[in-house]
């Protein structure tokens, strides 16, 4: 396990050392492609935009596993806040500090890492194992893997399953993995009514007073959907707004702003046909709703890969993580909605997006292991890591 | 009648003629204290700030009607949208042009024409009138008949009843008096909560949800406390805000701003206890409520007065006037609470607060005679003007 280690911390180290803020790749798949090709992988580049997109893989038919990173960060912020530079590896108190160290680029020095070891134990392996890295995960994510799904899915290259890099765990490495994430829906409903004097209008026409009922009922909204990996579909008013300022003017127009994180029970056509009718029935007087998806829920991963995440957590770390739909988003929303299993399984997340971002160097450590553990579980049809 | 009726025609004239835009009286008064001096009057005069009044009065015991008015106007706005300038007094289409030709130094003109003409022929009335003008009713109404009524108070000469000249004619003169007024109060309702992240706040600190059933409460509130003379008391939402704006932050604080017009069957603090207990009944989370009231309401007018002038316009207008409750802020609203009866009667008001303010000549030569005719009717105990 020695040299496997300092494989993976080195690869990190060298990965750190590239100031790869979105789209920037600055160097980092041009060195993992040569890493990979030395194993036998076939590897493909793409680049779309600004943007460098790679996909590898080795094996030709059978179970395809794909492994899913990112080689792009999030700024690093004001420099001087930094205790040693962002793009200097730095290992002091038992960790590795620097932007990328948990989000993810010791994730995806680990894939290197155990896909080389793999590949070199068992390169007559059955089934297929593929690597899909973009350097647009923390930007706008329009040129990666978001184009990158369809073009697989062209050349019918898409995974049966997805192991995803993102950091997903809490306080140590493996106590939570996520397998499926609930869907983001932003509306705007906007009752009319008439201007008026406060003396004079008729409250009829006051939009505050119209929609009354309807808010109440927005709020008490129970959808009773929840199960035991998603949580119930909840809707939240993020705004309310009516009236100019004016103490003697009554509103011509209210504004409920809400948000709706629905689970894969409640899709969001049927929420949608529900709040209608809600709206309908409450009578608010003239109405319009401005209903915009930004996420389709997903999950929960069933079958071969989160049994075999699971066996192989407890082997190697003593402990089943908790699978969990929480978080924020990754690029497993590019693949999760068309069902196929997603399962994230990474660093501990407590300082990404930070400054003085780090990972534990014994976190580091034992990621190429478990990452080969589940590769190689995955593959050969039996869940011992 | 035909010298009478030049002579309210030349005063109001010389009235408009002096710029007295709150809270200059540009002389207004001492042409006024001047006159009625003459007809036997006993006139104070008190300067409160930079406010002028007056309080003329005749007679010394019995049942006191007091003439309420001022010689204050609002500003003239731009002058180039005049067609004559606002202080040049001008006659055209069978009217008199000029700020405060309506709004009100025809009826104060026609006040002390009435009175001129009352005092000369009935020297030793029984009863007292009086005549109590300012110059501050349009500002801030701070320095006038607001610190005028409690030193008349002191002194034992508040009166038994008030007419005051504002026009409060729809259409033609006298169509229409006013014989009391609804209050106002001013509530704002803040309902706090936790701010938080729409994904993952509680709802049950969303103080947009917690307030739904209260608003919509709010909402319905039905009052049902209308009489004859006053519609039911209204409440009417103003404003309601919650949130940052942002899509993703659920609201800390939830404010609804809302207005009562309140009748005299339901005094502010009954309101009050009322709205609070509905507040706690629908338990929204800690909220407070502030409650302003800015205007107490009073009557309707009931006795001698409004009978007086009920027959003096059936007798010299042929018609019995509509007596409402609406319209605007006059000094009423210092007398009204206190038990005294007011009666608003003067000019249309259609043109006042306008560019080319103006009353129709025949309007303005009925005038004095109808001041004349209640007061004699009131002082006379007779009904008959």
């Amino acid at each position: 396990m020695t040299s496997r280690a300092s494989a993976v911390l080195e690869l990190t180290r060298e990965l750190i050392r590239r100031a790869s803020v979105t789209p920037e790749d600055a160097g980092c798949l041009d060195l993992i492609e040569h890493r990979l090709r030395a194993v036998g992988m076939r590897v493909e580049r793409r680049r779309v935009g600004e943007v460098d997109n790679l996909f590898a893989r080795h094996g030709e038919s059978g179970p395809h596993l794909m492994l899913l990173g990112h080689t792009d960060v999030v700024p690093p912020g004001p420099l001087e806040e930094w205790t040693s530079p962002p793009f200097e590896p730095t290992e002091r108190n038992g960790c590795l500090f620097g932007r990328g160290a948990a989000d993810m680029k010791s994730s995806v020095a680990a894939f290197v890492v155990a896909l080389e070891h793999y590949l070199h134990e068992q390169p007559d392996h059955s089934g297929i194992v593929s690597l899909l890295l973009t350097s647009d995960e923390e930007g706008p994510a329009e040129h990666g893997v978001r184009v990158m799904v369809p073009w697989l899915q062209d050349q019918g290259l898409l995974p049966d399953a997805c192991l995803i890099g993102e950091p997903s765990s809490l306080e140590t490495l493996g106590d939570n993995v996520r397998i499926g994430r609930r869907g983001s829906i932003q509306a705007i409903l906007s009752v009319r009514g008439r201007q008026g004097h406060t003396a004079y209008a008729d409250p009829a026409d006051n939009p505050a007073h119209r929609a009354g009922p309807l808010l109440a009922a927005l709020g008490q909204l129970d959808f009773e959907d929840g199960d035991a990996h998603f949580p119930p579909t909840r809707l939240q008013i993020s705004n309310v707004q009516a009236g100019t300022g004016a103490e003697n003017v009554t509103p011509g127009e209210l504004k409920v702003l809400f948000n709706l994180r629905n689970n894969p029970n409640s899709p969001a056509d049927v929420l949608e046909a529900r709040l209608r009718a809600l709206i309908e029935a409450n009578d608010p007087g003239p109405w319009t709703l401005d209903w915009r998806v930004s996420g389709v829920p997903f999950g929960p991963a069933t079958g071969r890969l989160p049994a075999v995440v699971d066996a192989v957590c407890r082997s190697q770390l003593g402990r089943a993580p908790v699978q969990d739909t929480g978080g924020g988003t990754s690029d497993g929303r590019f693949l999760g909605p068309l069902g196929i299993p997603c399962v994230e399984l990474g660093p501990v997340n407590r300082t990404i997006h930070r400054i003085d971002e780090c990972i534990g160097l014994d976190e580091l450590e034992r990621l190429p292991g478990l990452y080969h553990g589940i590769i190689a579980g995955y593959l050969s049809g039996s869940e011992e890591g």
